[in-house]
């Protein structure tokens, strides 16, 4: 029998016995642990380093007093040196070779997946694991007679990397010979799935970034992401454009079925995010033709318009898709030219006419909190996306709420930005309120100061209704009650019915007093109505009637205090402390797709096993809309809340 | 066991057995025979149409009265209608169903892969089967709810026709709502490769266009097919308008390197292409949108710069291509606009920097040619591609003769068009010559007359030199003679040499006599030579010193007369029966790559096979250079000459 030695890997513990003279980073290979590699085991990268310790207690040897590891070469020393590594502590996987028996311990930054935490509620651990990864090959120098350089590429990656049936993007073929000769036949090949060659390089580089990107009705956000590490580098934010052809999505689909509306939409998007990508990329020091992998998520119109496919039929019944699919394409075929010329784009699939990518990015983010009990998450915009169930059945709805949580059709209603009243209380200490952007409650100021708010948001509305309520200043219908505001000091009669109101002229930051109307009270009833009553229909699919668990994803989610949107009805009863807020989990969805490309694979099966249910088609959804305009009777948990106890 | 019936089907003769109420269509897929259907036994297209006999002998059935196939019901004498076919005489493959032992007839036109005739020396059969085919689907219609409208599209035609894993080109994604929609979800889809949808349009529709497109430096040809049937519908030609930068491929290489220079070729070759595409449509009546499928062939470096690759790799040493692989591409991507939008290219491989896809086509529709005697097939332009070997070896050169064949480097040398002289000959009978477009001799002209000649093409040039040779008025070396020269009535003194002259400038169309010099030989010597000296490698590597057969392929191999072509040393000696021109062989070629896609599977694997000699490369090269540079000692063959008769 051929000579072996024991290795143990740590920190993983892994054992393996090996041929004499096994490389460290074959005998990890060998055991399942990825050393990283770019240069191809030609001890220039540095990617694979480690460190060793003889353990002759792993017994295979007999003890002596040779040495375990092969005396690390001048080519080794060089690498080893240019890192600032002394050999006598690191070595390298490709370069030190096993005569005996030994302990390697590998460091999270040596191994091709690491992992990154992504920061949402109980956090997401990723291994990176990209789409794209990067490859160093020495290809044949050409001479006469030779086959072509692609040719010649293929081979070589296939003799030192062992890939086979590659394709090579346009863009790249066309700038393939100069490159070679460039890096005098060394080059650095970015793969994307193993399968397609999306950029060649002269020589050795190792520069791997990628993007994820939501793009919203109103905000399009980028991330840059170091793609080696997982790292996000930097964050770009911008207003959508198109707000131009209207604030929801709704006005955009009326747009884009005019003359030529389709066209500037997709215009203006795409330029939007060609600034965008320039703008991140010089942020973080690098060149946007540096980016090789995009990862877009949005919602359903958004999602159709970024491909240049007319929204219109998702404007009226029945709401079809053109494509619900996963999509990959090259970049510069959407006219995405900030990035390099052999870029690609991934979108997330979408899960129905208005659960588009931009939610089955958050449960890409989310969907290891389905587990036995019954989970509810929630995305509320204008649109809120519902997704309801337990690990063995995911149901997914939309409904149509209306953008009255943000801000709109409301008289002083706002999005949340500085300014913005987001916190209200009224109870037996007098009328408060907060504003985005100070720490100050409006009863703690100097005489003569003010928050100036500019007007109130989603969550300060909700707060004020529920205030309104607990006071018995509305009655459960909704409707101000007479006898109660005629004497209220902060409420004021106006025509037939009364305001509350918030903030003088003299307080505010614009020329008229802040309120809330009888028309604000009916528009977040209809609402709250509407939401309710989905979630209602999906808890009689699922045939329960508590729901265990929140989350409340995206803005409105981060912005909400979950007391007060149970005690208008607009939640669902749930033990308070089971109700959080996961924050952009759309983004993080979109992270997750870029940095592990099996997470891609994943979540395109788990589309398909969610079940959509048209809530607002089912037959008992009128009637439980009907029932969740009214307010809730108090139930235990508010109790407090009536007696004029804060919740802060 | 089951009622079985013998169904026995002409004119194949392949019979089988099948179940009781079998249809015809799927009896004859039982037994490979391919019925063409594009509306999936719908009883609409009309395309399965057969006719039947009963045939008892067939003995599978106990004799009795009773019909043996079912009675056509009322779609079937529709569609039978629609064709003026008699439901008597005619059934519809798919509609009629098997209940007795039955003959059926199966005529060409019911084939989906109908054999087509190439017209080539040996007459080339090629079954059509294109890499694009029509498949008519009923999708089911959009509800609230319903998966996407390409989702849905799949599942039909996974349902309806049994072809998974589609992808969409994004154009016709874009439409695709529009299309189903306007069609009430009945569409005819056209499949590339059985794996693409290029095409939705709306309900039934039976067309399907490709084009073979031959990018010749000079001449670009596009030859438009009905796919269905195999078809060449209309030829067109226009002049390649890069000619503009230069006349011959090494002066577009150089001017590619310019600044802009690439961009420029390429743009004017695309502009050019999609101008030809437009009017080869416009002759056959059809829209140009109607074409989905178009291979391309042109040499190496046309090859390059219709790709937008930068051919100056291969205008110096070591000559090497950048890709050589087969490439499909959606058409849009290089610009051709004057298709269908979703329309695909092909592009045939190459061999070597100087045997490119057009020579690859000339292989194709020549490959059978191979048998186990020893073929020659060159292509003699500006370089001269050669083919040589056997069945199972076949080897191949680019011998850089230079343009004297073409006309160039002579001094009134032109290329083979209207007014130039084509045939000389120069014996006892005296000097006399004939110009193309013109059929008599110039000696058979009354008086006065004269063919007004505008110079001397290829063939006209081989043929005086030819003369010149065996009436001796030049040495074996090529130089003109001094004692014979000096007395013969055709020759001129001319410095310090002489030259014969063909017309006068009464005569010639020109203001000058129409001469060859000495020059004019030279350059043919070195032309001759070249080609000669790698005709030589390529037999020494076979180990033969014989040549049993030659095709020559394209312009030059038509015009020029085989026997002065061997007279001058140019082709190798062979039976003069067996030097057959094979006309526009590349063309030729790419047709058959258009009609049949396992053409293209197999020429890709055979280009792979064939070995490449860089015979310049060789060191015998130069030895036989310099040997061919001689004029042959008149072989048997050429002593009916020499003795003055005539070979027209």
């Amino acid at each position: 029998m051929p000579k072996q030695h024991s290795i143990k890997f740590l920190p993983s513990g892994r054992k393996i016995d090996v041929a004499h003279e096994t490389s460290v980073l074959d005998a990890a290979l060998q055991v399942g642990i990825e050393l990283e590699s770019i240069c191809g085991a030609r001890q220039t990268c540095g990617k694979c380093i480690v460190t060793t310790t003889v353990d002759t207690s792993l017994g295979q040897d007999t003890p002596s007093n040779t040495s375990h590891i092969t005396e690390p070469d001048d080519d080794e020393r060089d690498c080893l040196n240019k890192y600032n590594l002394s050999p006598e502590a690191y070595r390298l996987g490709c370069a030190a070779h096993i005569i005996g028996d030994l302990v390697v311990t590998v460091p999270e930054s040596s191994l091709s997946r690491k992992q990154v935490v992504r920061k949402t509620a109980g956090a997401i651990t990723v291994d990176t694991q990209p789409m794209v990864r990067l490859i160093f090959v020495e290809v044949a120098p050409p001479k006469l007679g030779s086959r072509s350089d692609w040719s010649r590429l293929q081979t070589a990656i296939q003799e030192q990397w062992g890939i086979d049936n590659l394709t090579i993007a346009p863009p790249v073929l066309k700038q393939l010979q100069a490159t070679l000769r460039e890096g005098n036949e060394s080059v650095t090949v970015t793969l994307w799935g193993e399968s397609k060659v999306i950029r060649v390089e002269a020589g050795y580089v190792e520069s791997l970034y990628g993007l994820a990107v939501d793009i919203g009705s109103t905000t399009l956000a980028a991330y840059l992401v170091e793609l080696r590490t997982g790292n996000v580098l930097e964050t770009a934010t911008m207003m959508n454009p198109q707000v131009r052809y209207g604030e929801d999505i709704v006005s955009r689909i009326s747009y884009a079925s005019e003359k030529n509306g389709l066209r500037h939409l997709h215009r203006s998007i795409i330029n939007a995010l060609n600034d965008l990508f320039e703008s991140v990329a010089e942020s973080a020091n690098i060149q946007s033709d540096e980016i090789t992998d995009v990862v877009l998520v949005g919602n359903s119109v958004m999602h159709h318009i970024v491909l240049g496919i007319d929204p219109s039929e998702l404007g009226h019944i029945p709401f079809v898709l053109a494509i619900d699919d996963a999509v990959d394409q090259p970049a510069s075929q959407l006219g995405l030219k900030k990035l390099h010329a052999g870029a690609q784009v991934h979108i997330l699939p979408c899960i129905a006419s208005y659960v588009g990518a931009d939610n089955v990015a958050v449960l890409l983010a989310e969907h290891h909190q389905f587990q036995d009990d019954i989970l509810l998450i929630a995305d509320i915009g204008t649109n809120a996306e519902i997704l309801m169930g337990q690990k063995s059945r995911i149901l997914s709805t939309s409904s149509p709420t209306g953008p009255a949580f943000e801000g709109a059709q409301i008289q002083h209603g706002q999005r949340a930005a500085i300014g913005a009243i987001e916190r209200i209380r009224l109870d037996t200490h007098g009328l408060r309120y907060k504003v985005i952007g100070d720490e100050r409650w409006s009863n703690e100021l100097s005489s003569g100061e003010s928050l100036q708010p500019t007007g109130i948001c989603g969550s300060g509305i909700i707060e004020a209704i529920a205030c309104l309520f607990t006071s018995g200043l509305i009655t459960e219908n909704g409707k101000f009650d007479r006898n109660t505001c005629q004497t209220h000091p902060n409420m004021r009669a106006v025509k037939n019915s009364f305001e509350l109101v918030l903030a003088s002229a003299d307080d505010s930051a614009i020329p008229n007093d802040i309120v809330i109307t009888q028309h604000d009270i009916r528009a977040i009833q209809l609402a709250k109505a509407a939401f309710y009553s989905s979630v209602r229909i999906l808890m009689d699919e699922l045939g329960v009637t508590q729901i265990d668990r929140i989350r409340l994803a995206g803005a409105f989610g981060s912005y909400i205090d979950p007391l007060y949107a149970m005690q208008i009805g607009l939640i669902p009863d749930c033990d308070l402390n089971e109700v959080i807020s996961v924050g952009n989990a759309a983004g993080d969805g979109a992270l997750i797709a870029l940095i592990n490309r099996n997470e891609r694979q994943y979540i395109q099966q788990l589309v398909r096993e969610v079940t959509y249910i048209e809530t607002a088609a089912e037959p008992e959804f009128q009637d439980y809309f009907v029932e969740a305009l009214i307010f809730p009777h108090g139930s235990d948990t508010f109790v407090h809340l009536a007696s004029g106890e804060n919740h802060d």
